[in-house]
Protein backbone atom coordinates (compact mmCIF):
# COMPACT_ATOMS: atom_id res chain seq x y z
CA UNK A 1 0.00 0.00 0.00
CA UNK A 2 1.41 3.37 -0.68
CA UNK A 3 0.45 6.49 -0.03
CA UNK A 4 -0.05 9.77 -2.47
CA UNK A 5 0.30 13.01 -0.85
CA UNK A 6 -0.08 16.36 -1.70
CA UNK A 7 -1.87 19.63 -1.54
CA UNK A 8 -5.48 19.75 -1.99
CA UNK A 9 -5.46 22.17 -4.76
CA UNK A 10 -2.26 22.30 -7.81
CA UNK A 11 -1.28 23.52 -11.00
CA UNK A 12 -1.43 21.71 -14.55
CA UNK A 13 1.76 20.15 -14.14
CA UNK A 14 1.67 18.90 -10.79
CA UNK A 15 -1.72 17.17 -11.40
CA UNK A 16 -0.26 15.64 -14.49
CA UNK A 17 2.90 13.94 -12.86
CA UNK A 18 -0.04 12.98 -9.80
CA UNK A 19 -1.91 11.20 -12.23
CA UNK A 20 0.76 9.37 -14.18
CA UNK A 21 2.06 8.19 -10.28
CA UNK A 22 -1.19 7.15 -9.72
CA UNK A 23 -1.54 5.32 -12.90
CA UNK A 24 1.61 3.33 -12.45
CA UNK A 25 1.18 2.53 -9.13
CA UNK A 26 -2.14 0.75 -10.64
CA UNK A 27 -0.57 -1.35 -13.20
CA UNK A 28 2.27 -2.10 -11.13
CA UNK A 29 -0.37 -3.66 -8.21
CA UNK A 30 -0.27 -0.94 -5.41
CA UNK A 31 -3.17 -0.19 -3.84
CA UNK A 32 -3.30 3.61 -3.13
CA UNK A 33 -3.96 5.26 -0.11
CA UNK A 34 -4.72 9.57 -0.38
CA UNK A 35 -6.27 11.61 1.62
CA UNK A 36 -9.61 11.48 -0.66
CA UNK A 37 -9.71 15.24 -1.13
CA UNK A 38 -9.01 17.46 -4.20
CA UNK A 39 -5.31 19.01 -6.18
CA UNK A 40 -2.89 15.85 -6.35
CA UNK A 41 -5.32 13.97 -3.92
CA UNK A 42 -7.81 13.63 -7.07
CA UNK A 43 -5.18 14.03 -10.04
CA UNK A 44 -3.40 10.53 -8.02
CA UNK A 45 -6.91 8.94 -7.61
CA UNK A 46 -8.25 9.52 -11.07
CA UNK A 47 -4.37 7.86 -12.12
CA UNK A 48 -5.27 4.70 -9.81
CA UNK A 49 -8.77 4.62 -11.67
CA UNK A 50 -7.38 4.80 -15.56
CA UNK A 51 -4.62 2.37 -14.08
CA UNK A 52 -7.72 -0.26 -13.19
CA UNK A 53 -6.25 -0.01 -9.57
CA UNK A 54 -7.75 0.05 -6.55
CA UNK A 55 -7.37 3.83 -4.29
CA UNK A 56 -8.64 4.36 -1.27
CA UNK A 57 -9.31 8.16 0.22
CA UNK A 58 -9.16 8.59 4.07
CA UNK A 59 -10.88 12.18 4.44
CA UNK A 60 -10.82 14.27 7.41
CA UNK A 61 -14.57 15.41 7.58
CA UNK A 62 -17.47 13.76 8.53
CA UNK A 63 -18.75 12.42 5.20
CA UNK A 64 -17.94 10.09 2.20
CA UNK A 65 -19.45 12.84 0.14
CA UNK A 66 -16.52 15.11 0.43
CA UNK A 67 -14.37 12.72 -1.51
CA UNK A 68 -13.24 12.91 -4.90
CA UNK A 69 -15.22 10.68 -7.86
CA UNK A 70 -12.14 8.65 -7.93
CA UNK A 71 -12.26 6.96 -4.92
CA UNK A 72 -12.69 3.00 -5.24
CA UNK A 73 -13.31 3.59 -1.13
CA UNK A 74 -13.63 6.94 1.02
CA UNK A 75 -13.54 6.05 4.86
CA UNK A 76 -14.82 9.21 6.60
CA UNK A 77 -12.65 9.47 9.57
CA UNK A 78 -14.67 12.66 11.01
CA UNK A 79 -11.23 13.62 12.75
CA UNK A 80 -9.37 16.98 10.72
CA UNK A 81 -6.04 16.82 10.43
CA UNK A 82 -5.54 13.86 12.90
CA UNK A 83 -6.03 11.55 9.71
CA UNK A 84 -2.72 12.34 8.12
CA UNK A 85 -1.47 9.76 11.10
CA UNK A 86 -3.42 7.20 9.67
CA UNK A 87 -2.61 7.79 6.34
CA UNK A 88 1.27 7.43 7.14
CA UNK A 89 0.62 4.41 9.35
CA UNK A 90 -0.92 2.63 7.04
CA UNK A 91 1.20 2.61 3.99
CA UNK A 92 4.21 1.31 3.83
CA UNK A 93 5.99 4.03 1.34
CA UNK A 94 4.90 7.60 0.65
CA UNK A 95 4.94 9.68 -2.62
CA UNK A 96 5.17 13.26 -2.10
CA UNK A 97 3.94 15.54 -4.97
CA UNK A 98 4.45 18.99 -4.69
CA UNK A 99 2.60 19.80 -1.33
CA UNK A 100 2.28 21.96 1.96
CA UNK A 101 2.40 22.27 5.30
CA UNK A 102 -0.02 19.25 5.48
CA UNK A 103 1.98 17.06 2.95
CA UNK A 104 4.96 18.03 5.14
CA UNK A 105 3.36 16.88 8.33
CA UNK A 106 2.58 13.24 6.43
CA UNK A 107 6.07 13.10 5.72
CA UNK A 108 7.18 14.15 9.10
CA UNK A 109 4.77 11.34 10.34
CA UNK A 110 5.53 8.95 7.47
CA UNK A 111 9.59 9.08 8.63
CA UNK A 112 8.75 9.05 12.38
CA UNK A 113 7.31 5.76 11.29
CA UNK A 114 10.46 4.11 9.68
CA UNK A 115 8.68 4.32 6.11
CA UNK A 116 9.84 5.26 3.32
CA UNK A 117 9.10 9.05 1.97
CA UNK A 118 9.98 9.89 -1.67
CA UNK A 119 9.82 13.17 -3.07
CA UNK A 120 8.45 15.05 -6.51
CA UNK A 121 8.91 18.26 -6.52
CA UNK A 122 8.01 18.23 -2.53
CA UNK A 123 9.59 19.57 0.78
CA UNK A 124 13.12 18.43 0.35
CA UNK A 125 14.51 19.07 4.29
CA UNK A 126 15.28 15.95 5.32
CA UNK A 127 18.26 13.18 3.68
CA UNK A 128 16.40 10.36 4.23
CA UNK A 129 13.69 12.30 2.16
CA UNK A 130 14.73 10.45 -1.21
CA UNK A 131 14.12 12.99 -4.24
CA UNK A 132 13.43 11.76 -7.94
CA UNK A 133 12.76 13.86 -10.99
CA UNK A 134 10.21 11.59 -12.58
CA UNK A 135 6.82 9.63 -11.79
CA UNK A 136 8.53 6.28 -12.55
CA UNK A 137 11.66 7.02 -10.76
CA UNK A 138 9.08 8.03 -7.65
CA UNK A 139 7.01 5.00 -8.40
CA UNK A 140 10.04 2.38 -8.55
CA UNK A 141 11.75 3.95 -5.49
CA UNK A 142 8.54 4.14 -3.40
CA UNK A 143 7.66 0.21 -4.26
CA UNK A 144 11.21 -0.71 -3.46
CA UNK A 145 10.65 0.77 -0.32
CA UNK A 146 7.51 -0.94 0.87
CA UNK A 147 9.06 -4.21 0.49
CA UNK A 148 12.13 -3.37 2.18
CA UNK B 1 -21.39 1.32 2.97
CA UNK B 2 -22.43 -1.20 6.04
CA UNK B 3 -20.55 -2.10 9.05
CA UNK B 4 -20.84 -4.79 10.58
CA UNK B 5 -19.78 -5.04 14.23
CA UNK B 6 -19.13 -8.00 16.77
CA UNK B 7 -17.01 -9.23 19.16
CA UNK B 8 -13.35 -10.10 18.50
CA UNK B 9 -14.35 -14.04 19.32
CA UNK B 10 -17.33 -15.87 18.82
CA UNK B 11 -18.82 -18.89 19.44
CA UNK B 12 -20.42 -20.95 16.14
CA UNK B 13 -23.28 -19.49 15.34
CA UNK B 14 -22.51 -16.48 15.67
CA UNK B 15 -19.84 -16.52 13.19
CA UNK B 16 -22.02 -18.63 11.14
CA UNK B 17 -24.62 -16.05 11.11
CA UNK B 18 -21.88 -12.89 10.49
CA UNK B 19 -20.69 -14.74 7.52
CA UNK B 20 -24.19 -14.93 6.32
CA UNK B 21 -24.90 -11.07 6.54
CA UNK B 22 -21.45 -10.50 5.09
CA UNK B 23 -22.55 -12.95 2.11
CA UNK B 24 -25.71 -10.89 1.78
CA UNK B 25 -24.26 -7.71 2.20
CA UNK B 26 -21.99 -8.53 -0.60
CA UNK B 27 -24.27 -9.89 -2.98
CA UNK B 28 -26.24 -6.87 -2.84
CA UNK B 29 -23.91 -4.70 -3.55
CA UNK B 30 -22.37 -2.87 -0.22
CA UNK B 31 -19.29 -2.67 0.86
CA UNK B 32 -18.62 -3.79 4.10
CA UNK B 33 -16.79 -2.28 7.12
CA UNK B 34 -15.61 -3.41 10.35
CA UNK B 35 -12.86 -3.52 12.97
CA UNK B 36 -10.77 -5.82 10.65
CA UNK B 37 -10.13 -8.46 13.60
CA UNK B 38 -11.80 -11.61 14.52
CA UNK B 39 -14.28 -13.31 15.71
CA UNK B 40 -17.26 -11.74 14.09
CA UNK B 41 -15.32 -9.38 11.83
CA UNK B 42 -13.39 -12.06 10.39
CA UNK B 43 -16.73 -14.12 9.58
CA UNK B 44 -18.24 -11.10 8.30
CA UNK B 45 -15.09 -10.32 5.77
CA UNK B 46 -15.27 -14.17 5.02
CA UNK B 47 -18.65 -13.79 3.90
CA UNK B 48 -17.77 -10.79 1.96
CA UNK B 49 -14.55 -12.25 0.27
CA UNK B 50 -17.50 -15.34 -0.87
CA UNK B 51 -20.23 -13.01 -2.12
CA UNK B 52 -17.37 -11.63 -3.98
CA UNK B 53 -17.69 -8.25 -2.55
CA UNK B 54 -15.43 -5.84 -0.62
CA UNK B 55 -15.04 -5.50 2.63
CA UNK B 56 -12.53 -3.02 4.93
CA UNK B 57 -10.68 -3.13 7.77
CA UNK B 58 -9.64 -0.53 10.23
CA UNK B 59 -7.77 -2.02 12.64
CA UNK B 60 -6.88 -0.21 16.13
CA UNK B 61 -3.21 -1.14 15.99
CA UNK B 62 -0.04 -0.30 14.31
CA UNK B 63 -0.19 -2.94 11.35
CA UNK B 64 -1.82 -4.17 8.31
CA UNK B 65 -0.65 -7.75 9.29
CA UNK B 66 -2.76 -7.26 12.54
CA UNK B 67 -5.92 -7.86 10.01
CA UNK B 68 -7.89 -10.90 9.52
CA UNK B 69 -6.69 -12.34 6.21
CA UNK B 70 -10.42 -11.74 4.39
CA UNK B 71 -9.98 -8.06 4.31
CA UNK B 72 -9.98 -6.26 0.86
CA UNK B 73 -8.42 -2.84 2.13
CA UNK B 74 -6.93 -2.89 5.57
CA UNK B 75 -6.65 0.52 7.49
CA UNK B 76 -3.70 0.54 10.55
CA UNK B 77 -5.16 3.47 12.55
CA UNK B 78 -2.65 2.79 15.09
CA UNK B 79 -5.14 4.62 17.38
CA UNK B 80 -6.58 2.27 19.61
CA UNK B 81 -10.36 2.25 20.37
CA UNK B 82 -10.71 5.60 18.90
CA UNK B 83 -11.10 3.74 15.57
CA UNK B 84 -14.76 2.86 16.70
CA UNK B 85 -15.06 6.34 15.60
CA UNK B 86 -14.19 5.89 11.95
CA UNK B 87 -16.39 3.08 11.57
CA UNK B 88 -19.41 4.41 13.28
CA UNK B 89 -18.50 7.78 11.25
CA UNK B 90 -18.08 6.20 7.39
CA UNK B 91 -20.71 3.90 7.26
CA UNK B 92 -24.25 4.48 6.16
CA UNK B 93 -25.72 1.64 8.54
CA UNK B 94 -24.69 -0.69 11.03
CA UNK B 95 -25.07 -4.60 11.92
CA UNK B 96 -24.21 -5.52 15.44
CA UNK B 97 -23.52 -9.35 15.33
CA UNK B 98 -23.49 -10.81 19.07
CA UNK B 99 -20.78 -8.66 20.72
CA UNK B 100 -19.13 -7.01 24.03
CA UNK B 101 -18.02 -3.61 25.56
CA UNK B 102 -16.71 -2.11 21.99
CA UNK B 103 -19.52 -3.32 19.89
CA UNK B 104 -21.80 -1.08 22.34
CA UNK B 105 -19.72 1.80 22.07
CA UNK B 106 -19.82 1.80 18.26
CA UNK B 107 -23.82 1.41 18.57
CA UNK B 108 -24.09 4.52 20.49
CA UNK B 109 -21.93 6.13 18.21
CA UNK B 110 -23.98 5.23 15.48
CA UNK B 111 -26.91 6.09 17.17
CA UNK B 112 -25.38 9.47 18.03
CA UNK B 113 -24.51 10.13 14.68
CA UNK B 114 -27.97 9.05 13.14
CA UNK B 115 -27.54 5.87 11.66
CA UNK B 116 -29.67 3.08 11.91
CA UNK B 117 -28.55 0.40 13.87
CA UNK B 118 -29.81 -3.35 13.53
CA UNK B 119 -28.91 -5.72 16.38
CA UNK B 120 -28.53 -9.78 15.15
CA UNK B 121 -28.43 -11.06 18.92
CA UNK B 122 -26.67 -7.54 20.09
CA UNK B 123 -27.35 -5.22 23.08
CA UNK B 124 -30.81 -4.10 22.91
CA UNK B 125 -30.62 -1.19 24.98
CA UNK B 126 -32.47 1.64 23.22
CA UNK B 127 -35.48 1.86 21.18
CA UNK B 128 -33.83 3.15 18.31
CA UNK B 129 -32.11 -0.56 17.58
CA UNK B 130 -34.09 -2.13 15.52
CA UNK B 131 -34.09 -5.90 16.99
CA UNK B 132 -33.91 -8.67 13.67
CA UNK B 133 -34.52 -12.56 13.94
CA UNK B 134 -32.43 -13.15 10.69
CA UNK B 135 -29.06 -12.34 8.69
CA UNK B 136 -31.73 -11.78 5.61
CA UNK B 137 -33.86 -9.13 7.69
CA UNK B 138 -30.74 -7.57 9.17
CA UNK B 139 -29.30 -6.91 5.91
CA UNK B 140 -32.87 -5.98 4.63
CA UNK B 141 -33.28 -3.36 7.15
CA UNK B 142 -29.61 -2.03 7.02
CA UNK B 143 -29.58 -1.66 3.37
CA UNK B 144 -33.25 0.47 3.74
CA UNK B 145 -31.76 2.21 6.34
CA UNK B 146 -28.42 3.21 4.46
CA UNK B 147 -30.59 4.83 1.69
CA UNK B 148 -32.51 7.05 3.86
CA UNK C 1 -9.08 11.16 37.19
CA UNK C 2 -12.52 10.88 37.63
CA UNK C 3 -14.82 11.38 34.23
CA UNK C 4 -18.10 12.56 34.71
CA UNK C 5 -20.03 12.40 31.72
CA UNK C 6 -23.51 13.25 30.66
CA UNK C 7 -25.56 14.86 27.75
CA UNK C 8 -24.78 18.37 26.64
CA UNK C 9 -28.51 19.60 27.68
CA UNK C 10 -30.47 18.58 30.55
CA UNK C 11 -32.68 19.37 33.29
CA UNK C 12 -32.54 21.56 36.39
CA UNK C 13 -32.40 17.95 38.67
CA UNK C 14 -29.69 16.26 36.69
CA UNK C 15 -27.28 19.40 36.49
CA UNK C 16 -28.14 20.04 40.22
CA UNK C 17 -26.75 16.36 40.51
CA UNK C 18 -23.88 16.74 38.09
CA UNK C 19 -22.77 19.78 39.90
CA UNK C 20 -22.86 18.27 43.52
CA UNK C 21 -20.69 15.19 41.82
CA UNK C 22 -17.99 17.81 40.51
CA UNK C 23 -17.92 19.69 43.50
CA UNK C 24 -17.39 16.21 46.02
CA UNK C 25 -15.07 15.00 43.32
CA UNK C 26 -13.10 18.25 43.74
CA UNK C 27 -13.04 18.31 47.60
CA UNK C 28 -12.13 14.76 47.83
CA UNK C 29 -9.20 15.51 46.10
CA UNK C 30 -10.07 13.97 42.25
CA UNK C 31 -8.94 15.98 39.25
CA UNK C 32 -12.58 15.69 36.94
CA UNK C 33 -11.98 14.95 33.28
CA UNK C 34 -15.10 16.44 31.14
CA UNK C 35 -16.06 16.20 27.49
CA UNK C 36 -16.25 20.14 27.96
CA UNK C 37 -19.26 20.96 26.26
CA UNK C 38 -22.65 22.41 27.91
CA UNK C 39 -25.25 20.48 30.40
CA UNK C 40 -23.90 17.73 32.69
CA UNK C 41 -20.17 18.74 31.60
CA UNK C 42 -20.91 22.08 32.80
CA UNK C 43 -22.54 21.44 35.38
CA UNK C 44 -20.08 19.09 36.73
CA UNK C 45 -17.33 21.89 35.61
CA UNK C 46 -18.90 24.49 37.98
CA UNK C 47 -18.82 21.57 40.45
CA UNK C 48 -15.00 21.42 40.72
CA UNK C 49 -14.57 24.94 40.56
CA UNK C 50 -16.76 25.61 43.16
CA UNK C 51 -15.01 22.61 45.14
CA UNK C 52 -11.59 24.15 44.26
CA UNK C 53 -10.51 21.35 42.00
CA UNK C 54 -9.29 21.25 38.69
CA UNK C 55 -11.38 20.33 35.85
CA UNK C 56 -10.06 19.07 32.06
CA UNK C 57 -12.24 19.45 28.86
CA UNK C 58 -11.61 16.75 26.41
CA UNK C 59 -13.62 19.29 23.59
CA UNK C 60 -14.48 17.27 19.61
CA UNK C 61 -14.54 20.60 18.15
CA UNK C 62 -11.08 22.65 16.71
CA UNK C 63 -11.23 25.70 19.47
CA UNK C 64 -11.27 25.69 23.11
CA UNK C 65 -13.19 28.97 22.65
CA UNK C 66 -16.36 26.55 22.33
CA UNK C 67 -15.86 25.04 25.66
CA UNK C 68 -17.70 26.08 28.80
CA UNK C 69 -16.75 28.46 31.26
CA UNK C 70 -15.86 26.72 34.13
CA UNK C 71 -13.15 24.67 33.07
CA UNK C 72 -9.36 24.63 34.29
CA UNK C 73 -7.99 23.57 31.37
CA UNK C 74 -10.17 23.04 27.99
CA UNK C 75 -8.22 20.61 25.01
CA UNK C 76 -10.00 21.25 21.79
CA UNK C 77 -8.89 17.72 20.01
CA UNK C 78 -10.70 18.98 16.64
CA UNK C 79 -11.85 14.94 16.28
CA UNK C 80 -15.31 14.73 17.13
CA UNK C 81 -16.38 11.78 18.85
CA UNK C 82 -13.33 10.19 18.59
CA UNK C 83 -12.11 12.04 21.60
CA UNK C 84 -14.52 10.11 23.29
CA UNK C 85 -12.30 7.44 23.46
CA UNK C 86 -9.50 9.75 25.29
CA UNK C 87 -11.85 10.50 27.93
CA UNK C 88 -12.18 6.78 28.40
CA UNK C 89 -8.55 6.07 28.25
CA UNK C 90 -7.10 8.84 30.14
CA UNK C 91 -9.48 8.26 33.33
CA UNK C 92 -9.26 6.12 36.36
CA UNK C 93 -13.06 6.11 36.75
CA UNK C 94 -16.19 6.63 35.14
CA UNK C 95 -19.66 8.84 36.50
CA UNK C 96 -22.24 8.96 34.04
CA UNK C 97 -25.11 11.55 35.06
CA UNK C 98 -28.19 10.89 32.97
CA UNK C 99 -26.98 10.82 29.50
CA UNK C 100 -27.99 10.02 25.57
CA UNK C 101 -25.96 7.98 22.52
CA UNK C 102 -22.60 9.61 23.21
CA UNK C 103 -22.88 9.25 27.22
CA UNK C 104 -23.57 5.33 26.25
CA UNK C 105 -20.51 5.31 24.01
CA UNK C 106 -18.45 6.56 26.88
CA UNK C 107 -19.49 3.92 29.50
CA UNK C 108 -18.99 1.07 26.52
CA UNK C 109 -15.59 2.26 26.04
CA UNK C 110 -14.48 2.71 29.72
CA UNK C 111 -16.09 -0.83 30.21
CA UNK C 112 -14.05 -2.30 27.44
CA UNK C 113 -10.74 -0.52 28.81
CA UNK C 114 -11.91 -2.31 32.37
CA UNK C 115 -12.46 1.00 34.19
CA UNK C 116 -15.43 1.35 36.90
CA UNK C 117 -18.00 3.11 35.28
CA UNK C 118 -20.97 4.29 37.82
CA UNK C 119 -24.52 5.32 36.93
CA UNK C 120 -26.38 7.62 38.22
CA UNK C 121 -29.73 8.11 36.47
CA UNK C 122 -28.03 6.76 33.35
CA UNK C 123 -28.01 3.57 31.09
CA UNK C 124 -28.22 0.51 33.03
CA UNK C 125 -27.65 -1.82 30.36
CA UNK C 126 -25.03 -4.29 31.97
CA UNK C 127 -24.01 -5.74 35.22
CA UNK C 128 -20.67 -4.58 35.24
CA UNK C 129 -22.21 -0.68 35.68
CA UNK C 130 -22.42 0.30 39.30
CA UNK C 131 -26.01 2.06 39.93
CA UNK C 132 -26.26 4.46 42.56
CA UNK C 133 -28.63 6.70 44.22
CA UNK C 134 -26.77 9.60 44.84
CA UNK C 135 -24.06 12.09 44.37
CA UNK C 136 -22.28 10.95 47.32
CA UNK C 137 -22.54 7.47 46.41
CA UNK C 138 -21.31 7.98 42.87
CA UNK C 139 -18.35 9.57 43.85
CA UNK C 140 -17.21 7.05 46.64
CA UNK C 141 -17.91 3.99 44.20
CA UNK C 142 -16.34 6.09 41.79
CA UNK C 143 -13.16 6.80 44.00
CA UNK C 144 -12.82 3.47 45.15
CA UNK C 145 -12.72 2.35 41.61
CA UNK C 146 -9.77 4.38 40.72
CA UNK C 147 -7.81 3.08 43.48
CA UNK C 148 -8.34 -0.39 42.35
CA UNK D 1 -2.10 27.76 25.62
CA UNK D 2 1.91 27.04 24.12
CA UNK D 3 2.90 24.15 23.18
CA UNK D 4 6.52 23.21 23.64
CA UNK D 5 7.62 20.49 21.47
CA UNK D 6 10.95 18.23 20.97
CA UNK D 7 12.42 15.25 20.92
CA UNK D 8 12.06 12.54 23.86
CA UNK D 9 15.65 12.30 24.58
CA UNK D 10 18.05 15.42 24.06
CA UNK D 11 21.87 16.76 25.32
CA UNK D 12 21.43 18.81 28.12
CA UNK D 13 21.78 21.93 26.04
CA UNK D 14 18.86 21.30 24.53
CA UNK D 15 17.33 20.23 28.33
CA UNK D 16 18.71 23.43 29.66
CA UNK D 17 16.71 25.67 26.99
CA UNK D 18 13.87 24.03 27.01
CA UNK D 19 13.86 24.27 30.76
CA UNK D 20 14.17 27.85 30.01
CA UNK D 21 11.54 28.23 27.98
CA UNK D 22 9.13 26.37 30.34
CA UNK D 23 9.86 28.55 33.43
CA UNK D 24 9.38 31.52 31.19
CA UNK D 25 6.36 30.50 30.09
CA UNK D 26 4.99 29.93 33.89
CA UNK D 27 6.21 33.18 34.56
CA UNK D 28 4.10 34.79 31.77
CA UNK D 29 1.19 33.35 32.90
CA UNK D 30 0.51 30.47 30.23
CA UNK D 31 -0.63 27.41 30.05
CA UNK D 32 1.98 25.04 28.37
CA UNK D 33 1.18 22.04 26.35
CA UNK D 34 3.67 18.93 25.32
CA UNK D 35 3.37 15.61 24.69
CA UNK D 36 4.35 14.45 27.96
CA UNK D 37 7.57 12.40 27.26
CA UNK D 38 10.84 12.39 28.02
CA UNK D 39 13.63 14.83 26.35
CA UNK D 40 12.78 18.31 25.79
CA UNK D 41 9.50 17.86 27.23
CA UNK D 42 10.51 16.80 30.35
CA UNK D 43 13.00 19.53 30.64
CA UNK D 44 10.03 21.90 29.63
CA UNK D 45 7.58 20.62 31.94
CA UNK D 46 10.12 20.77 34.76
CA UNK D 47 10.61 24.48 33.83
CA UNK D 48 6.96 24.69 33.94
CA UNK D 49 6.79 23.53 37.54
CA UNK D 50 9.79 25.48 38.58
CA UNK D 51 7.99 28.39 37.45
CA UNK D 52 4.95 27.47 39.65
CA UNK D 53 2.85 26.97 36.22
CA UNK D 54 0.77 24.55 34.53
CA UNK D 55 1.60 21.75 32.13
CA UNK D 56 -0.71 19.50 29.81
CA UNK D 57 1.00 16.20 28.85
CA UNK D 58 -0.65 14.71 25.85
CA UNK D 59 0.35 10.98 25.64
CA UNK D 60 0.52 8.84 22.83
CA UNK D 61 0.12 5.87 24.86
CA UNK D 62 -2.51 3.98 26.85
CA UNK D 63 -1.41 4.64 30.72
CA UNK D 64 -0.91 8.04 32.39
CA UNK D 65 1.71 6.84 33.96
CA UNK D 66 4.12 7.51 31.38
CA UNK D 67 4.14 10.44 31.76
CA UNK D 68 6.69 12.32 32.83
CA UNK D 69 6.99 13.37 36.76
CA UNK D 70 6.37 17.31 36.27
CA UNK D 71 2.98 17.26 34.18
CA UNK D 72 0.59 19.16 36.15
CA UNK D 73 -2.35 17.48 34.24
CA UNK D 74 -1.63 14.18 32.00
CA UNK D 75 -3.92 13.11 29.18
CA UNK D 76 -3.62 9.40 27.70
CA UNK D 77 -4.98 9.29 24.50
CA UNK D 78 -4.23 6.15 23.44
CA UNK D 79 -4.28 7.55 19.80
CA UNK D 80 -0.43 7.01 18.93
CA UNK D 81 1.21 10.07 16.89
CA UNK D 82 -2.29 11.14 15.95
CA UNK D 83 -2.32 12.76 19.42
CA UNK D 84 0.74 15.05 17.50
CA UNK D 85 -2.59 16.84 15.77
CA UNK D 86 -4.22 17.43 19.44
CA UNK D 87 -1.41 19.53 19.99
CA UNK D 88 -0.95 21.58 17.34
CA UNK D 89 -4.70 21.58 17.37
CA UNK D 90 -5.18 22.96 20.79
CA UNK D 91 -1.98 25.56 21.26
CA UNK D 92 -2.14 28.76 20.27
CA UNK D 93 1.56 29.08 19.74
CA UNK D 94 4.21 26.73 19.25
CA UNK D 95 7.56 26.41 20.38
CA UNK D 96 10.02 23.89 19.09
CA UNK D 97 13.47 23.10 20.80
CA UNK D 98 15.76 20.98 18.56
CA UNK D 99 13.72 17.54 17.49
CA UNK D 100 13.24 15.01 14.99
CA UNK D 101 10.42 13.87 12.86
CA UNK D 102 7.77 13.61 15.65
CA UNK D 103 8.46 17.31 15.99
CA UNK D 104 8.68 18.47 12.62
CA UNK D 105 5.33 17.11 12.01
CA UNK D 106 4.01 18.69 15.14
CA UNK D 107 5.57 22.22 13.88
CA UNK D 108 3.83 21.55 10.27
CA UNK D 109 0.55 21.10 11.49
CA UNK D 110 0.22 23.78 13.13
CA UNK D 111 1.25 26.13 10.18
CA UNK D 112 -1.28 24.32 8.20
CA UNK D 113 -3.59 25.40 11.42
CA UNK D 114 -2.53 28.91 11.10
CA UNK D 115 -0.69 29.18 14.40
CA UNK D 116 2.40 30.54 15.14
CA UNK D 117 5.95 28.39 14.80
CA UNK D 118 8.57 29.42 16.90
CA UNK D 119 11.96 27.44 16.29
CA UNK D 120 14.97 27.37 18.86
CA UNK D 121 17.14 25.16 16.91
CA UNK D 122 15.04 23.22 15.44
CA UNK D 123 13.80 22.51 11.98
CA UNK D 124 14.27 25.67 10.03
CA UNK D 125 12.26 24.79 6.63
CA UNK D 126 9.27 27.21 5.83
CA UNK D 127 10.05 31.41 5.77
CA UNK D 128 6.88 31.01 8.39
CA UNK D 129 8.67 29.39 10.55
CA UNK D 130 9.81 32.10 13.38
CA UNK D 131 13.95 31.58 14.17
CA UNK D 132 14.74 32.87 17.26
CA UNK D 133 18.08 32.43 19.68
CA UNK D 134 17.35 32.62 23.06
CA UNK D 135 14.63 30.87 25.36
CA UNK D 136 13.45 34.84 26.23
CA UNK D 137 13.10 35.60 22.36
CA UNK D 138 10.90 32.39 21.74
CA UNK D 139 8.67 32.53 24.69
CA UNK D 140 8.81 36.23 23.53
CA UNK D 141 7.62 35.43 20.04
CA UNK D 142 5.09 32.60 20.85
CA UNK D 143 3.01 35.03 23.27
CA UNK D 144 2.98 37.79 21.05
CA UNK D 145 1.80 35.32 18.25
CA UNK D 146 -0.75 33.84 20.80
CA UNK D 147 -2.83 36.60 21.13
CA UNK D 148 -2.53 37.20 17.15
Amino acid sequence: MIAVVGAGSCDGDTAERAHRVGRLLAQRGAVVVTGGGGGVMEAAARGVRDGRGTVVGVLPGDSRRDGNQYLSIAIATGMGEARNAVIARTCDAMIAVGGEYGTLSEMALALKMGKRVVSLGSWDVDERILRVRSPEQAVGAAMEGARG
